[in-house]
């Protein structure tokens, strides 16, 4: 072999920044959903030490044939300083995953963990609407999921985390967007719960707990865990044991990555939300 | 598709900086040699404006799963600047198309230029050893073309180029390598030459020129023009035309990304020249 087809001197690039980088799904991922659309696009993953992150990415801000960039842990809310723009969800989370160039040449710079989650409901033809949902975890994914759904008109957000504190603050910025929602702390309840949603990391790898204690959750609770490894965590083996409705962190990336790339070659325009 | 397989977390990466980029060949060239050598690596192209240079490489060389570069136009001379340790081709002709880090994190620069000229002829069972080679052009490709032709130990190198001065200095520079070699300055002549090296843009993209003046070569003498584009340039076509043996560019380009990826796997450690 010569030459291979995927790469070429006209080839547009995207980047992940992260820390560690193996685990990241983006370069594979994204990448077949740019090539699907018709792009000479690649996501290639770059490994960058804290230390070197404002000035590597600033290098690769200048690169001009960079069209956009993904953050991933730990670099979520550091990014939000390098982007001119920022978008609706960026601005309620304080946090940036995906940055775009835009026509201008400014970098804007929005959140997608949380509208992966509504888009993978919407894609099972699930709503948020009127629902009351019960939310363990707020931390990165935690915050980007619940200011999403907070924009879903669910009836009731009951948040829980082992810190308190982040829940009652994301509790306060639960009603800033929506005071009609009734947001809550507390712990996790399966009583009154339309939907079940874990953004902790309570189950992932080789964690074997699960986020709740009960055995048994009611049949008509929809589960969604946002863990991607493994797939099937404890929580939504109960969930498919329970008779639930399971809802998968892959497909969050999923949505989350159609709405990336739309993103992308909106150059920043506005996700579609609706 | 869901996900393309030929890039992951774990891809290490290449790039070659340059400006503009789009015509470069290094991308489906040496990702194919580094894939074929059993790799999970790419090189991606960086378009990078002359004024981002320094600050955009300096946070590219801080990327800790990029493990090489390769420079062209306008960078060669540039990049000699941002190598910790210069190879010894490096060293004789002032520029550096290749870097890699080595085991102990520092930047070593090295170019093949002049090296994939010789492995061209190497392939070809063709040596330059006690041969007589006009050499036309003395620009950045000339030089390194000059320097690594005189260590395969020609009798003469006789050079030619529009800039007097440029090529005068090179003339030197072949005297202080090997001051054994018949070195000259002088307009490309035909008679008492067995090889016959271009190294100018005459005649390359839609260029008809050719850059000798005469409308036939003596059939003995071997002919080689760097240009790879047009592949067939109106040098080669008189040589073919002559009954001369040919070399093409992209010989020269072939041999030289495997001289470069040799240097990406052992790190920066030296290039086999034997």
């Amino acid at each position: 072999m010569d030459e291979v087809k995927y790469v070429s001197g006209e080839t547009r690039i995207f980047a992940i920044v992260g820390h560690p980088i193996e685990q990241v799904r983006s370069p594979e991922m994204i990448t077949a959903e740019l090539v699907r659309r018709g792009h000479n696009a690649i996501l290639v993953p770059t490994d960058v030490l804290p230390e070197d992150f404002e000035r590597t990415v600033a290098g690769l801000m200048r690169v001009q044939n960079l069209d956009g960039l993904i953050f991933t842990i730990p670099f979520k809310q550091a990014a939000c300083a390098l982007a001119g723009i920022l978008g609706d969800q960026a601005l309620k989370v304080g946090a940036v995953n995906a940055m775009a160039r835009n026509r201008d040449g400014d970098w804007v710079g929005d959140i997608f963990d949380g509208i992966g989650c509504v888009e993978a409901f919407r894609n099972r033809s699930l709503t948020f609407e009127d629902r009351r949902v019960m939310l363990i975890g707020a931390g990165g994914a935690g915050r980007a999921i619940a200011v999403a759904v907070a924009q879903q008109r669910p009836r009731a957000i009951k948040i829980f985390d082992i810190d308190a504190k982040r829940a009652t603050d994301l509790v306060e910025k639960i009603a800033d967007i929506d005071p009609r929602i009734d947001a809550s702390f507390g712990k996790p309840i399966l009583e009154n719960v339309d939907i079940l949603l874990n953004a902790s990391p309570v189950g992932m790898l080789s964690d074997p707990r699960a986020p709740i204690e009960a055995q048994q959750i009611p049949s008509d609770v929809v589960v969604f865990d946002a863990i991607v490894k493994p797939e099937l965590t404890t929580l939504l083996t109960i969930a498919q044991q329970s008779g639930c409705r399971t809802i998968f962190g892959r497909e969050m990336m999923r949505g989350q990555i159609k709405k990336i790339v739309d993103f992308f070659e909106s150059r920043g325009g506005k996700a579609d939300l609706a």
